[in-house]
């Protein structure tokens, strides 16, 4: 289905010339060290462009893609590379475009709801546009000041506020989309409701960067909550954390955040959280919920009591900013210090049913040891997605490490799980993923590239 | 694109024996007096199916597709027959495949917060099952008690929830769905996260029973909401109406309904609703809001104020139970009531955006006039989305009237809006699809089904 690499053209200095005819000399960059920063993502891939476009305007990603496919080389588009499984490394080569400066926000309107944005603008920056306004961009996928909203909408990036506001696709009315052939396209609308048609809109999201280049974003956007208040509790152990979960879940609350570490993870960062008895502790938990004052004060209370009833080892209502601002920190940072001390690490992001989680880290120690591997496990507890932050203390067993790892997503998967629930699959899990989807659907899916891009220059070697 | 009807294949007393033997004498129903009721959806639209399939599971599902290819004759699905654009009208005739009797609820499910259904389940009964147990499935479309989830999946159902809640979309976690060639496949996931490939499972919803045959849904559910309470405000005038959503909107509160009807519809049901000044009024309000009790108490006073704050004429906080079940129903029955007053009748459902519904709506009148038609406008003015309930005095101008409703479209996409919020495309809308969409769009939506649907035989005549 894909080519191999060698099947596309090189990019020589007879496309540099027309490339930079069309599009103008500021655009086309071919300084090595120029290129270099964008040949990777967070991943340990690296993949040299033999030439990087800094596009400003659609109508130069469209001259771009008009002469991929008449020469023949591949595009790789790139928000700010962010992501977790080389999706923007340009694996085969050929062009890498940026869209990180097509970084403006072009409207936050607030009698209608919506926000209109460039690919390149980082997300965080939306946010807080937004909520100058009263309003409120809910997704946080744990980048949120480094990524950018059209890798978002690319790879549906998720965070911890999906479990009451959704992922990066609920907030996403319509897109303009620069098509592997140069037409440009307007698929989804403006509005907050519509239904013509196929949804081409939801099909763009998450099919990373393979379908075609959101060069304009048409975002939804709410009333922003007033107020946001946390709990945090500390337990024995991750079975008496979920249950708690649980608990608080059928509750009838539907809390911002839920968010957990295992004990691995506490013995790492433990600590730098502010609280006592993180040491006596097994378990972490971070309740997050947001609304009207008042009211959420009365709730965080409510599902203090809740966790009461689980034997926790402490538990903390609504620590004042400045440590909660800490905590989110340092949960954020988590990953980060795993990172920092394995010489080998591999970011797993997994998601099981969401009364399945304990049971389902229950079993990893067993499957860390026989693999030689150490599992950190930190995550959303509230939509059950768990990062596996997979370690070795050498890279020389990585095959054994690999199979380990399949090892524990056939697991996932025979507990009704998913292997991805927010990273995707880009380059770095495409050989697992037959584990998850069945031939005829794999097949229907490569069918569907096809359509979009009949000439396979648009991210090649990525998902499939 | 679309063949016609003369190149399908009749249904033969060898095809009839052939679907005898492999799916069962029970599923199979040629008696023209049964065959009738099956011809229809809630339009006017008839077309008499040349058989009736009756499937309680996905294989017999699978031997009718693999049967359909092989003799190349047409196979229309159909849930209750509540659609509102001929969607399940087999106007090529052929089988019509009723998922009535798929009608069982295998799971609402707690811990996991899911619903595992089948596609005949009617929605209310999902909704009441879920509520049983402390959970929610959010869409309420109008025809909630009896229309089918397989049908709302199908059409990316709304309702006056979605301001807060979202569509049908929003809840559809996995799809097990039969495919025109007879295959079966599982997407999505079960969990409440997935990114593992293109999401065939958005794509499958709003696809109008093209793409696939829904045979089973994992449905997201959420904690229920503890309480609800409602304000009516009643104003002297649409635009006042309009600028107080404005306010509620922006002033932070995220209601779960705020449904409208204008002066026309006042004066057609305004005797039904159990308030005093409805007779001065020329715009209704409904606004709804769910959460907290103790909570919700509060926010609707808050919201009464910014309703005082508009020039109503009379604001009814929190009415007694009795009489808020009253006017849901006069809510409900209003399109029935328009219906029952016309010779001719035809439902639009057009969204623009938020801040212009007002500006939209007081252009109508004219419109009206000017093609000698009747326009009713009512609808959900939270999101944007208001059914235009069209009619006239006799069925002769018809052609009149049809262009009167294209100048009304055409003024809706000029304001950013789009055709339908809610209803979908399928016959009744087919013919309006080129002013929303590029020919591109198109042209990329006809091969998606050529990928799903290479003899097109799966509800041929639809959309496209």
């Amino acid at each position: 289905m894909n080519p191999s690499p060698a099947t596309y053209a090189p990019i020589t200095p007879e496309i540099v010339a027309r490339l930079r005819e069309a599009i103008g000399e500021e655009a086309v960059v071919t300084d090595p060290d120029k290129l270099e920063p964008f040949g990777r993502d967070a991943t340990e891939l690296f993949h040299l462009p033999e030439l990087l476009v800094e596009a400003v305007s659609s109508e130069q990603i469209q001259q771009l893609l008009h002469l991929a496919n008449v020469y023949h080389f591949p595009v790789t588009p790139r928000g700010l590379g962010t992501g977790l499984t080389g999706g923007a490394v340009p694996l085969s080569g050929g062009v890498l475009l940026s869209l990180a400066k097509m970084n403006r926000i072009l409207a936050i309107d607030p009698e209608n709801l919506i926000a209109v944005v460039e690919p390149g603008v980082v997300t965080g920056d939306l946010r807080k546009a937004a909520q100058s306004k009263g309003l409120f961009y809910p997704p946080d996928p744990a980048s949120v000041d480094t990524c950018s909203i059209g890798g978002n909408a690319a790879t549906n990036a998720g965070g911890a506020s999906c479990i009451k506001y959704g992922t990066t696709r609920s907030y996403i009315l319509g897109l303009e989309v620069v098509l592997p052939s140069g037409e440009k396209i307007q698929a989804g609308v403006q509005t907050r409701k519509g239904v013509v048609g196929y949804d081409l809109t939801q099909l763009l999201v998450g099919s990373e960067g393979t379908l075609g280049i959101i060069t304009r974003l048409f975002v939804k956007l709410i009333p922003l909550p007033p107020a946001v208040t946390t709990l945090v509790a500390l337990f024995p152990d991750l079975p008496s954390a979920m249950h708690a979960v649980t608990a608080l879940l059928t509750s009838g609350h539907l809390p911002s955040a839920i968010e957990f570490m295992d004990h691995q993870c506490l013995e790492l960062i433990g600590d730098l959280l502010p609280f006592e008895g993180v040491q006596e502790s097994k378990a972490f938990l971070l309740v997050e919920t947001d609304g009207a004052p008042g009211v959420i004060e009365q709730e965080i209370e409510q599902m203090g009591e809740i966790c009461l009833e689980h034997n926790p080892v402490n538990v903390f209502l609504a620590p004042d900013s400045y440590r909660r601002a800490q905590m989110w920190e340092v949960r954020r940072q988590v990953s980060v210090r795993i990172e920092e001390h394995a010489p080998l690490y591999i970011p797993e992001d997994v998601v099981v049913p969401l009364g399945r989680i304990a049971e389902f880290v229950e079993t990893l120690p067993e499957l860390a040891e026989t693999f030689g591997m150490k599992i950190y496990s930190f995550g959303h507890a509230g939509d059950g997605n768990i990062h596996l932050n997979i370690t070795a203390e050498s890279r020389d067993n990585l095959q054994r490490i690999e199979e380990g790892i399949k090892a524990v997503l056939k697991r996932v998967l025979s507990m009704g799980g998913t292997i991805s629930g927010e990273h995707g699959i880009g380059f770095a899990k495409k050989h697992l993923l037959p584990l998850e989807l069945s031939p005829e659907s794999i097949r229907l899916q490569q069918e569907i590239k096809r359509v979009f891009d009949p000439n396979l220059i648009l991210n090649p070697g990525k998902i499939f």
